[in-house]
């Protein structure tokens, strides 16, 4: 890979080494992830394994599938990236959704998304707060573990904000599509 | 990976094996692949390596991102599956689209495809005779060479019409968001 290609690929990587340190893990729904001290997120490179791993996702970034012209505008003008010094909690929340999800055209997904859960404008609500990337993951294999990773990060002072955007969520019709979810609390323990 | 989940990522191995034989082979844009004999498109299976390839391309199937309701319907209805004992002509091409592409937002690249472009309703109009399974790449890695890979068979006396329907997809406004593009066609020669 040159440095013009930025990496997209990213290692979830959990056990007893990373910058960040586990302190909390609840499986929402579906089969839990089995339990760790810390976890690393490392971009893809070759040849790279996970040694001595509790677990280990991966996900990819990817364009975007339901954001429009407006919201992709307001979402830019409001949102701030990761690395953030004062944003030293994080979360780590993989989810996969049903097949029958998958199996609906692109206009019922942005609406149920959108128009019925209000996904993006909710998002909106909490920034800049709420730091997130999202990672996809249902298209690197026939067989994932899960559809996305998304990672947020937040300052401590947020956390019952990042509580209260995760409970909206979960409240709305989208998350009955979704069969699948662990959340992961972390914080930033020194690199 | 079980029975229960059919293969969605497939291999498709060009060299001197494989039951589609090459008939000829055009670089439309960009970089062109080497020469090869045949081709064998593979289901993924656990630790697969093509052995002694000329290359060897990756994709995998996955859900709608731009087709509606209407259109799913409509195309459900009217396609038919590979496979067809009279479909002995096959084409695969594999297509790279810029990065301008991929920065659009949602509705402004169904806006390209659909409402400048009529990808969905050319598509249409060429079945049930030209069957195709759209591949992705984009996504398996962070540098792929392809973003597509699309498989069409059709039966000899169609090969006019599937030239004609590229033509059409070819000059049209979302081609020039296409930077890299082959055209390889091939008879079934015998398993």
């Amino acid at each position: 890979m040159t440095a013009a290609i930025p990496a997209r690929l990213f290692h979830f990587v959990a056990g007893n080494n990373g910058p960040w340190r586990i302190e909390g893990a609840q499986c929402i729904s579906g089969a839990p992830l089995p339990a760790a001290a810390r976890i690393a997120m490392v971009p893809d490179s070759p040849g790279f394994h996970p040694d001595r791993a509790s677990w280990s996702l991966r996900g990819i970034t990817s364009n975007e599938r339901y954001v429009t012209r407006d919201e992709k505008t307001a979402l830019v003008a409001k949102q701030e990236g990761l690395g953030r010094p004062q944003a030293n909690c994080a979360a780590l929340i993989p989810i996969r959704k049903t097949a029958a999800w998958w199996a609906l055209p692109q206009d019922e997904r942005r609406h149920i998304l959108e128009a019925q859960s209000q996904h993006i404008a909710i998002g909106m609500k909490y920034l800049p707060a709420i730091a997130r990337r999202l990672h996809h993951c249902r298209d690197l294999g026939s067989d994932q573990p899960f559809d996305f990773i998304t990672w947020f990060e937040f300052a401590p002072a947020d956390t019952s904000a990042f509580d209260e955007l995760l409970a909206t969520l979960r409240a709305s019709p989208e998350w009955n599509y979704v069969d699948r979810e662990s959340d992961i609390r972390l914080v930033h323990a020194g690199d």
